[in-house]
């Protein structure tokens, strides 16, 4: 395999000298119709919008070639360490299935094997919280189940969590509440236990070495809650599981009443479709849920095997990220679902693209000279138009975009009002913000003029389903993946956070003489 | 008064030839404790990690002169018609009491009174439905409040709400829950109301014109809903107030119990001290909370005034905006509190800062030639830091960051874990994370070094109390006017959501022949 940066390749300086900037004209109803690809899981991922034409599209596919994606796609999926600063596997698509249908021996365990026992126990352990089977330590049945995690033991199952609650809803299906506790900020415990019956809540720990700072230390803010709760026979350690590696202090704990396995090769941010999003999503709406959102991004995982950019979608968006961030050096992405329920999916984003890619050196660790990563945000459509659309529309730089939408509502509860429900208000606006974007509007006066030429993206579905909603999940994820490999970046490991931790150890122990922290923590207490 | 534009004015030449980026070894104990400014409400505003040295500070202060800042401001206060592409005049300050102690008259009407009548006419309002005396139409007294609104109407009272919820638990104020429908997606309002008893919840319909898509259509979901609840007596009328204009056609409705003005010299962004925040602000936890962010705003606004930018906290974050965006090419820019309870405040930032400074043309309407408004994010500590801060520290590009913080937790309840408490956790993390980006550290693994030479500026309060909040509202409202006055650019207007809603309206017509748009829409419905 060669692991090339991104400027010694062949095909990123033909890219450079084939900048396409205007495409209002280009963006024809064929156009619309044709560039789009079968995105998995009932999406399509249309990019007409996008600022390219045939030919910069055939360039992208050589790049993708030259920089061999599906090699190196295949060679992850197969078991290598593609996590070289860290020496460690990368499984987080064996959560979901076999996609090469070969066994992966790691630490001489057959992976897939293990991580279907998990998914198992899972099922099983939130069968009997559902059904009652398992109860609170005061005989009642769990009405609640709360995450203590933070990161990627929070932002995901927390997205996913949200995404699917109207879904659910709109089923027939049993549901438990989930509760989230994440930030050291002690008013973050406060806020969440002071709606919770201790008796019939059930916490689960996520923290994969059992030592994160936040996540002990919350646990600890409730335990001391739960010492105020006096009703007789009232046990902690049945109110708790873990989430954590086999080796971690939590695991062996007398503390918990069950713990879920994981392991080195599931990354914080990918770690939604593990144990760490599998047990609170079983048990407040089912396993057969969590199965189906495990099935959606499996779909994708296969779709993203293709060779043809033009046929893999996720290829297509991390190729076309590359296009607009390192030929039209555009520093950031708007990601703009229409949908209430992914109100949290772009904060996981944030983690999951920024986190994995926000990187200067390459995957040997060597400093780089092209720009990776850009800074992402998004707000749920409609809102956003209310918000900072008037910067995306007529500010000095141009933010390109990532639209999400669905034909169907979640729940179905709408209502016509002057001629159109709800839902088809929410999909014409976003119809509407494409062409606005993209065409823009000419005007005698500037300050009506809309230049044009913001580039946006759609993924699009009929329903945000837990099938859909995996599938986007994978998306995503197999976009950052290969963004990855484009730079020749290392995705999978996390070398800026470290800093910051040693610093602030530094002034919990009071500074040790650091006169510029010291300073700082004056201000706190003026 | 003279309005140039930035490129013209002599400060602006001189500091580009001043450029200052490294600035690692200026940032001692003295400068920590030197570079600092009261903020008022209790805040000070420390930027000694920003790239600047007092020649620089010179400069931005003849370029604070040069562009009239407090002239300008006190022209604003005085009732000139600052929103010139609206004519419109711009009083939210005056919201929060006479700056100036002149009266202000427009349309013939003594605006400081007006709004003065409002308030008393919330607190008296108010004060009934927290004691009963107002109930609902079947004699059940209020428990919960429920905004409609969108935007304005929505990012700031909820971004409040939310900060404020906090303080009051730690009172023994009484307190409602408040709700909030925003998005047209109808899932959104099917979510709240799920959770809603019609006969105990107040819905605030709040809209300056009367005539917003969003909120008029989540009113008619929730009068439909009210239709389903059959108990004898209940009348949807006693269950709404208005937050809006006189002239709208929702203030003489029989439809509502009550109506609260605002008038258009609030823009929506600048709402959140009207009756658009303090309607459910007052209900909730009581006028006199909202009296004190008003109180901590209006102090905000008086420092506002002073002419030596080193001691006009908003003014010299304005123009250390300006020198990052402008000299330094700086495009996004990060707001980071160290604060659960600021969860929304970056998305009430967003719309305040990039939908009033994300604009292309001069306040005359003539196209500029420089940057403005960079594109804004956040989401809070310790939370972040476990997601995109690694982009921050090691990514291709400088994010500067405004960091938040506060001394102590707005509950108090806390406990000590490994010798230290969550709130001092969360303030060492903040202190490490500030000295972390701005040193650096050497290291020779790339991948483990960080450059450092990231800038940030930091908000400090003891507590974020009503009063403190308040004055932070009015720091970044005032910050974003300054900005628009060195741009020369009009912060009150927004032109650019214009075509959006005019291509919305085509699609729910049916397109009228437009193929893109046709196309688009089939791809919802495939």
């Amino acid at each position: 395999m060669n692991y090339n940066n991104l400027d010694t390749v062949d095909a990123f300086s033909k890219l450079k000298k084939q900048k396409v900037t205007d495409i209002k004209a280009a963006l024809t109803k064929d156009r619309v119709e044709s560039y789009m690809i079968n995105a998995g899981g009932g999406f399509s991922y249309n990019y007409a919008a996008m600022p390219v034409d045939d030919h910069i599209i055939d360039i992208l596919q050589d790049l993708c070639e030259e920089q061999e994606l599906v090699a190196k796609y295949k060679s992850l999926l197969g078991g290598s360490v593609i996590n070289l600063g860290e020496k460690r596997q990368v499984l987080h698509q064996l959560l979901r299935g076999s996609v090469l249908s070969q066994k992966v021996m790691v630490d001489g365990e057959d992976k897939g094997l293990f991580y279907a026992n998990v998914n198992q126990k899972i099922a099983s352990f939130s069968e009997k919280i559902r059904n009652g089977e398992i109860k609170g330590s005061t005989g009642k049945p769990f009405t609640t189940i709360c995450q203590i995690g933070i990161g990627g033991s929070d932002l995901g199952p927390r997205a996913l969590y949200l995404a699917l609650k109207g879904y659910c809803t709109g089923t027939n299906l049993k549901q438990l509440e989930g509760k989230f506790i994440s930030n050291v900020d002690p008013d973050d415990a406060a806020e969440v236990l002071s709606h919770l019956d201790m008796e019939t809540t059930l916490f689960v720990l996520v923290s994969k070495s059992g030592t994160t700072l936040e996540t002990l230390t919350n646990r600890d803010l409730v335990l001391s809650k739960m010492r105020q709760c006096n009703v007789p026979g009232f046990n902690p350690a049945r109110h708790f599981v873990a989430v954590t590696s086999k080796t971690s202090p939590l695991a062996s704990s007398h503390d918990v009443l069950d713990s879920f396995y994981i392991d080195n090769y599931i990354g914080g941010r990918y770690s939604a479709t593990s144990a760490v999003g599998g047990v609170i999503l079983s048990c407040t709406f089912g396993y057969e849920v969590f199965e189906k959102v495990l099935e959606g991004a499996h779909e994708v995982d296969v779709l993203s095997l293709e060779p043809d950019i033009r046929k893999n979608a996720s290829m297509m968006a991390a190729a076309l990220g590359i296009y607009l961030r390192n030929i039209l050096s555009l520093p950031t992405l708007a990601i703009l679902p229409y949908s209430q329920a992914l109100s949290r999916f772009p904060a996981h984003l944030q983690q999951l693209a920024m986190e994995s890619n926000g990187k200067h050196v390459n995957r040997f660790g060597e400093k780089i000279n092209y720009s990776t990563e850009p800074v992402i945000f998004g707000e749920p459509g409609t809102n956003g138009q209310h918000s900072f659309y008037q910067l995306l529309h007529q500010g000095t730089d141009i933010t390109p975009i990532d639209f999400i939408g669905f034909g169907e509502s979640q729940r179905g509860m709408d209502g016509e009002v002057e001629g159109s429900t709800s839902q088809q208000k929410l999909v014409a606006n976003l119809v509407a913000q494409i062409v606005a974007f993209l065409q823009g509007q000419e005007n005698d006066n500037p300050n009506k003029r809309f230049e044009g030429n913001r580039y946006s993206s759609l993924m699009v579905a009929k329903r945000l389903t837990p099938k859909s909603l995996g599938a986007l999940l994978s998306h995503y994820e197999n976009t950052v993946m290969f963004q990855g490999f484009l730079w020749n970046i290392n995705s999978f490991d996390q070398e800026g956070v470290q800093l910051g931790k040693t610093l602030a150890t530094k002034v919990l122990k009071g500074c040790e003489g650091d006169e510029v922290l010291m300073a700082y923590l004056k201000l706190f207490h003026a």
